[in-house]
C-alpha cells in the first residue's frame, strides 16, 4: 500500500521543484520547509481542501483546478488583511493521472504564482485511492497584532461586499443543468461570464492592506452571502441588516433578477463568490471606499451593524423579507 | 456541489473546537489563524497526506487513524530536529461518515496533542466525495539556523537509526496476508508487535533535540531503510555504507531473518518504520548515543558515509551484498 514513488519523485522534480523558488524550500528535496515570517510581522495560516465532483468538476481543465484551489486560500488570507507568501501543497492524484494532466495543472499554478506573488514551499503527493482531492495551507503575513477577524465589528459599523454576488452559484446552476441560464433568457456572453466566475475565482488580494487599514471585521464569501453574513453576525454579536436592493448585480444576474426571481434569489445565498465581506465604522468608510477605488476592487455598501444577537435580517424595497422566502437559505 | 455546511459547523464546533487550545486558533470559529514563532525561533513546516486504503486501511480504528496522520508529520519535524507546536487537519470524509466514528478520530487526536504537547490551530472539513481523505500541516519550531537537513553529512559521518527496522513493513505484510507471519514461526505477541508497529508509529519527538545538537544530516524512515538511505547520501552527495547485520531488529525480526530470509529482507527495505536515520560526525557519537539514551531512544550505528555519488552499498556477513538481491527493494 505504499504510494508509486518512484512517480511521486519523479513528478516533484519535474512539475513542482520549479514552483519552489524560496531558498527555505529547498527544491523540495527535504521532508520539511524552514520559514519565518519577516521582523515585525506575524503569519496567517489557512487551509482550504477541494474534492473533486464536490468542489470542482473533475473534468475542469487542469490549470483552472489548480488555480481554484490555491485562489480560495488566497482569498482566506486577504480577507483577514494578510499578505500571502507560500503556500504547501497536498494533492491526492486518482489512479488514472497523466503527465499531460499534471504539466497543465503544474503551469495553471505556475501562472498564479506570478499572479499573486506566492511560492510553493512544500507538501505532499500521495494516490488518493480514488478521485482527485487538493488540501492546501497558505501563508500569508500582517504587522502584529494586525490581522481582521470575523468579530470586531461595532453597531454602527457599515456592511460592505466587494465586485459582485451570485455568479458563481448561477454559473454552477448552469454547469448542473446546462441550458437553464438561456432558457431564462441569458445571452451566450452572459453565460460564460457566470461560467467563468464559477471556474475561476477571483480572490481580492489586492484589498488586504485596505482591509487591514479600515475594517473592524471581514471574511471572505465563500458559502453564500447570507449565511457568512450571518457568521459574521454571531462572530461579532451583532445583528447584520442586509438591503438586497443593494447587493452588486453583474449585468446577468440583474436579467436573472427580472427573469428568474427565485433562481436569482437562490444564487444570491449560493456559495463560490469569494468576495469580502467587511465591516467598516462610519467615519472610514469614505476612506475605505477611495483606497478601495484606487485598488481597482470595488465595494458596495449592503447594510449596516446594530446591536443585537447575532442574526441577519434582510430588507428588500424598503420592507422587512423573510429569511424564509430565500430559496436554498441555510439555516446554522 | 456545496459541501454539507450544517454538518460541518456542527461537528467542528463538537469535536474538533476542543482540540483548538492555543489563542490565536479563536476556536477555529475565523477563517485563518494567527501565528508567529517565539523570538530567535523559526518554524519548521511538514504537510503529509493520507488516504483510506493507501496508507491505513479504512476499517482501522479512528483512533489509531488519527494518531497516525498526526505522527508521521511529528516525525518529519523531529527528523529536522523541530519541537512540535501545532497543526491544520484537512479531514474529508466519505458519504457515510457517523458521529461515533469522528469522536473516536477527535479522541485519537486530543490523546495524541496531549502525549506531543501540540494543539490544532486550524484546517477544514470537506466531503471528499469517496473514502477518507487526511492532510495534516504540522508546525514545529527550531532555534535560527538549527533545522537540521538531509544534506549537510561529510564523509567520515557514522550512520545511526533509531528503535527497530522493518517491523511496520512485516506488519502489513500480515495485514494484506493474515497468518503469514504464524506460518513463519512467530508467536501471537510477535505478530501483535508487528501489527501494532505498523498501526501506531512512535514519532521519535524527543530526539529532536539531540539531532538538533550532534547530527549533521538526518531524516524520518517512512519510504524503507534503504531507499530513504538512498536519498540521504544524494542529499548529502556521498556515499552511504550500511552493515545489514547491524541494522537493529525486533525479536521478531529476528525470528523472520531466519525462517524467512525473503520476508526479510523485503520488510527491511518496506516502509512506514517512522524511525530516525542521522549522520553524525566522530566526535559527536559518543555524546549523541548517550543523549539518545538518556532520552529513551536507543540508537544504532548501522553503517558510514564515504566520498561518493550519492549511493548506498550493501555490506551482510563482511562481503558486500548486491542491492538488486533485496526483495522490493526500488530504484530511484
Amino acid at each position: 500500500m505504499a504510494a508509486d514513488r518512484p512517480h511521486e519523485f519523479e513528478l516533484i522534480r519535474r512539475y513542482f521543484a520549479p514552483l519552489a523558488t524560496d531558498p527555505g524550500s529547498l527544491g523540495l528535496t527535504d521532508d520539511a520547509t524552514v520559514f519565518k515570517p519577516a521582523p515585525g510581522m506575524e503569519l496567517v495560516l489557512t487551509k482550504d481542501m477541494l474534492a473533486a465532483d464536490v468542489h470542482f468538476f473533475a473534468g475542469d481543465p487542469p490549470e483552472a483546478i489548480a488555480a481554484k484551489a490555491l485562489r480560495v486560500n488566497l482569498s482566506d488570507l486577504a480577507a483577514k488583511g494578510a499578505r500571502p507568501c507560500a503556500y504547501l501543497l497536498g494533492l491526492g492524484l486518482p489512479d488514472d493521472w497523466s503527465a499531460s494532466w499534471l504539466e497543465r495543472f503544474a503551469s495553471g499554478l505556475s501562472g498564479d504564482q506570478a499572479a499573486f506573488d506566492v511560492a510553493l514551499i512544500g507538501g505532499d503527493t500521495i494516490r488518493s485511492g480514488q478521485s482527485l482531492q487538493l488540501s492546501i495551507t497558505a501563508i500569508g503575513e500582517v504587522p502584529e497584532g494586525t490581522a481582521v477577524r470575523r468579530s470586531g465589528g461595532q453597531a454602527g459599523d457599515l456592511l460592505y461586499v466587494t465586485g459582485t454576488i451570485g455568479d458563481a452559484a448561477a454559473g454552477l446552476k448552469e454547469r448542473l443543468d446546462p441550458g437553464l441560464l438561456s432558457r431564462h433568457g441569458l445571452d451566450e456572453a452572459g453565460i460564460q461570464h457566470l461560467l467563468t466566475r464559477y471556474l475561476l475565482p477571483q480572490p481580492r488580494v489586492r484589498l488586504a492592506g485596505t482591509i487591514r487599514l479600515h475594517a473592524s471585521a471581514a471574511m471572505d464569501v465563500s458559502d453564500g452571502l447570507l449565511a457568512d453574513a450571518a457568521h459574521m453576525a454571531k462572530a461579532s454579536s451583532l445583528s447584520l441588516t442586509i438591503d438586497l436592493d443593494k447587493v452588486p448585480l453583474s449585468a446577468p444576474m440583474q436579467v436573472l433578477q427580472g427573469s428568474a426571481p427565485d433562481l436569482f434569489l437562490s444564487a444570491l445565498s449560493g456559495g463560490d463568490d469569494y468576495e469580502i465581506l467587511s465591516l467598516v465604522p462610519p467615519e472610514q468608510t469614505a476612506a475605505f471606499e477611495a483606497a478601495a477605488l484606487s485598488s481597482g476592487c470595488p465595494v458596495t455598501c449592503i447594510g449596516v451593524a446594530c446591536e443585537g444577537e447575532g442574526a441577519i435580517s434582510l430588507m428588500r424595497n424598503d420592507q422587512p423579507l423573510d429569511l424564509e422566502t430565500i430559496p436554498g437559505f441555510r439555516h446554522f
